[in-house]
């Protein structure tokens, strides 16, 4: 059965669509769906937080790989991890698609969906947005808007010479997942473990509730997610910061199925861990002293935990300890370059 | 002498490129451009009015007809457009590219440098945003972050029968500039009204200050802005206020810029106005008791005018009130159909 094409559709009727997906808004959004613009009220005594992100059909995604849902899901957690590396809660959501002409309306449909049920899961509704046709691949921009009190905001630039680098959950298995997928592996083939990595993919949590835990309780001083990998993640707060970092390379937690995928395909797994990206876990700058009251906020997160992987210096540079001694850092990869 | 590519460049590189042209921000900024979201206050009892917008490179302009400095500027001003047409006030903007390697730096360069001057003449700091790239074309997505006071937002939902139409300025420059391009026509060749119908293309103006001083006055019951013609925005407006309306093709102001390019190639000036698009003014409803306050209103706009071209009915459809007789409005066209 082939589905309809969104340029056989229509620009009016497609918006029709996404304002029966999304569904009532909450009342404190006073104009939603389908106007010039979008209305609402922010919380009480809070900051504008904001944020916008694009996933690049091709670039970021191929939708012969991974359901159009999984996009629309992944569109909004990559946002919500940098409102989650500020400390901040989400609010409202706009979504804007450069679509070409033949993309279907059932893959229209679906991303629309998945984006959606990740937001009303967080309680952040899809307020408006954009829609136009392009000459090129799928082009999905998302911005988030969201809230945090004053004093609250864990930035990038607050670490000094001295504090530990904490890292939440474990990396790699994203990248694992991207290498499976695009090696075309079955997923029969696969383990649980390395099945999780494909899941974290297509489809990543943002450690929201353990953002806001941690800046509330200020017991953090800088803040980064890891949408680049832990070597470009270490090397921007520590640059953002005006100090050096070390990284532990026997501290970093590595994911099981990145480390039996790498085991596998005979591959260094600390190289997913350090450049793969897409992990969107979160790295934390804590002061000596706030190391206790660091833990107890983690205790708070659970079932997110937190692993020491290294700390900032006052020399610049970054560096990677290793057994025999420490080696340049590398820069991971930057979006850009590589997508 | 040849640019540099923004994928030689790199993406820290062209962040850091975008912070220096973009320049400090003010006070209430907290968290600018260059972490991993920003951070400003809204203004003291406002709502937050947002708005996203794309424009995308062979679809709604081409850098071979138009300078990229004038392609930043579009990309903000059509976005003030929307926030004009809901009444509200520019806060901060987001600016998202996805970007083909090849592009030039120079470019980039314009580009940012046209978004940001149009940016501060009208206080809208840029705090943020998003740089990848594409194997497609240049895609330029602006989020803007604006607010008004509650009770004072013009939505266009609000129209009810008997109500007028007025529309600002004059219709159909920008379809006209567009046809002038497109035609490759020397500039040199061009009257001066002419030339503003090139200008009114490459470089709108968003009918800011009127849409605010209308919503303040509470003397229109509804608004929207012109994106894509006259047609168009009459039929949406009646539409979302569940009346029909008529439109008095006599009364249409025309830029006679665009009357003199129709004359000269022997078409239709009325339909550029009705669906040519682009030209950012505001369509406003008016209960027929308000008419003196909008007038009052608008003499505060000066020097932008309105004018009288229609109303909305009991009955539903869109009407075109012609010499011979009422002919169906049509519904000019859509953005995603043809861009």
């Amino acid at each position: 059965m082939n589905s309809p094409t969104v340029a056989s559709v229509g620009e009016h009727a497609l918006i029709e669509r996404v304002r029966a997906r999304a569904g009532s808004p909450p009342s404190w959004v006073t104009v939603g769906i389908g106007d010039d613009a979008a209305a609402f009220q922010s919380e009480r005594g809070t900051f504008n937080v904001v944020t916008t992100d694009s996933l690049v059909e091709g670039v970021h995604f191929r939708l012969d790989w991974t359901a159009a849902r999984n996009v629309g899901h992944k569109a909004l957690a990559t946002s919500l991890s940098d409102l989650a590396a500020m400390g901040a809660s989400p609010r409202a959501a706009l979504l804007s698609l450069a679509m070409p002409p033949e993309f279907s309306v059932d893959d229209f449909d679906a991303l629309i969906d998945g984006f959606v049920a990740l937001g009303t899961e967080l309680r952040t509704p899809l307020v408006g947005g954009n829609l136009t046709r392009t000459t090129g691949p799928l082009v999905v921009d998302t911005t988030l808007i969201g809230g945090a009190r004053p004093r609250r905001l864990l930035t990038r630039g607050g670490g000094q010479p001295g504090d530990q680098l904490y890292v939440t959950g474990n990396l790699g298995a994203a990248a694992a997942g991207l290498e499976m997928l695009s090696a075309g592996t079955d997923r029969s083939s696969l383990s649980a473990a390395e099945l999780d990595c494909v899941a974290r993919y297509e489809r990543p949590d943002a450690r929201l509730r353990c953002g806001v835990i941690i800046a509330r309780s200020r017991v953090a001083r800088a803040c980064m997610d890891l949408s680049d990998g832990l070597a470009d993640g270490a090397t921007q707060l520590a640059s953002a910061s005006g100090t050096g970092v070390v990284i532990d390379e026997a501290r970093i937690p590595i994911h099981p199925g990145a480390l039996s995928w790498s085991t596998r395909t005979s591959r260094d797994a600390v190289r997913l861990a350090l450049s793969g990206g897409e992990d969107y876990e979160l790295l934390f700058a804590v002061a000596p002293r706030r190391r206790r009251g660091f833990a107890g906020a983690m205790g708070r997160c659970q079932p997110v935990t937190a692993t020491l992987v290294g700390h900032l210096t006052a020399e610049p540079g970054a560096w990677l300890q290793r057994d025999g001694g420490p080696v340049p850092l590398g820069r991971g990869f930057a979006h850009f370059q590589r997508g």
